[in-house]
């Protein structure tokens, strides 16, 4: 299988630059094909801007989704935004490694997002009616894919725990998991999380390799997070709430798995 | 009183744009102070590396907390950075403005938030022992100051109602007001949110201006959200958990609102 790896850290000698090499070769000595979007190498530009759209009338005002709509029909995307999609539909999985900052995703690879889940690409596929509200959340480009997040932090895993400080893990990466992968169709895998980096030792870093590799040996058979599907009768269209008689009562990010 | 607005929008003459003008005109009116820093128009350096530290030996491995430590105590910032850590010495208050993009702020404004929240400004502030965890959480650089988010989503109400597919807008929002504002100190206001961007006649406008206008008069008079402190009596230190007696049962981000 094909395996994408967007991965943002600015240091190789690092605990992260470490998962990757390791997470290449396991990948591969499995007989997987892989690449590495290392975006910091890459030098990969961030901010999502009119320069995204090639041969742009600058009298326009500039519109996000309408100029990226315009872009990916035309073939007037920039080129780096391309190459990334390419990669996007070669790629059976997906896999995000990142040190969480700030509770989410390094800003550069927040600009990958923006920038390369375009308008009919990443959002704005398929019919909005009344009945079908677009195809997203479970459906999608992205179909048929599966995804991965990889994600180390500095605080305790008590401190992200279900009732820790900064709210539960599973919380914290749910505008990722369902709002990122989810939503374009990718079918998410549990996160694998490294917590507390600072106190990381052989044995530790040791163990860390040996659970990562287990993850990624079970990338096609581990069970996918049961999000709902926003199209299979579950939510009320056009207003996309949660029918009254699932998960009855709750509210937050929990209710929408099923 | 002294306003910094934080402002990410790659394009003026928008919808952002002009609610970024309302905002600055209103507080003048008011007798505030107001510095604007617009990310795109400063082209603000996104990605947090080692050049954000300057006269850096390139033989170590680059570290983002410990650099930062070492470059804020030494006077060694990338200048970009102490301006901006200046400008919230300043402020009274803050307001992030900007488009929700991928359930979040605009990859340039988390960019802004990693380089300026320096070790020993944004974090690693006071001391950590058994008893207190350093000084955040309702405590730290920004203590006494106000924040408040202006974001504009093109997604309905609803699809952020307490039901909605998105997740409800508080815990969308919650790793940016609890994690990036709460965190350093700040008090955080409710946010002001506009939805549907796509649907915006004149007299919607009109109404969205009257009541940003409205929460805008009352940035000193209106209630913060009572994000519970984390070194009060409410979490077992040092895990940092929920005391079991309070909110009991209940998980997610909502428990750590008291």
């Amino acid at each position: 299988m094909n395996v994408l790896i967007v991965y943002a850290h600015p240091e190789r000698r690092s605990l992260n630059g470490a998962l990757n090499d390791f997470t290449v070769e396991r990948l591969r000595a499995n007989g997987h094909d892989v690449q590495v979007s290392d975006l910091y190498a890459m030098n990969w530009k961030a901010p999502l801007d009119a320069t995204d759209v090639r041969e742009r009338s600058t009298d326009a005002p500039f519109h996000a989704a309408l100029d990226s709509k315009h872009a990916f029909e035309n073939g007037l995307q920039s080129r780096d935004i391309e190459i990334e999609q390419d990669k996007l539909r070669w790629a059976d999985a997906l896999i995000l490694q990142f040190p969480m900052w700030w509770f989410s995703m390094p800003a550069i690879m927040k600009g990958w997002v923006e920038r390369v889940y375009a308008y009919g690409f990443g959002y704005g596929v398929g019919e909005h009616s009344d009945k079908h509200w677009g195809d997203r959340y479970g459906e999608g480009v992205m179909s048929g894919k599966r995804a991965m997040i990889v994600v180390t932090t500095g605080g305790w895993e008590s401190h992200y725990g279900s009732r820790g400080i900064n709210g539960p893990i599973d919380d914290v990466l749910f505008p990722i998991q369902h709002g990122v992968l989810f939503y374009p169709g990718f079918d998410v895998l549990p996160p694998f999380v490294v917590y507390q980096t600072s106190h990381m030792d052989d044995a530790r870093m040791q163990a860390t390799r040996d659970a990562l590799g287990t993850r990624l040996d079970r990338l096609w058979d581990d069970t996918p997070i049961a999000f709902r599907k926003q199209n299979h009768g579950d939510y009320e269209i056009p207003r996309l709430t949660l029918r009254d008689e699932l998960a009855a009562g709750r509210t937050g990010f929990g209710a929408h798995i099923g």
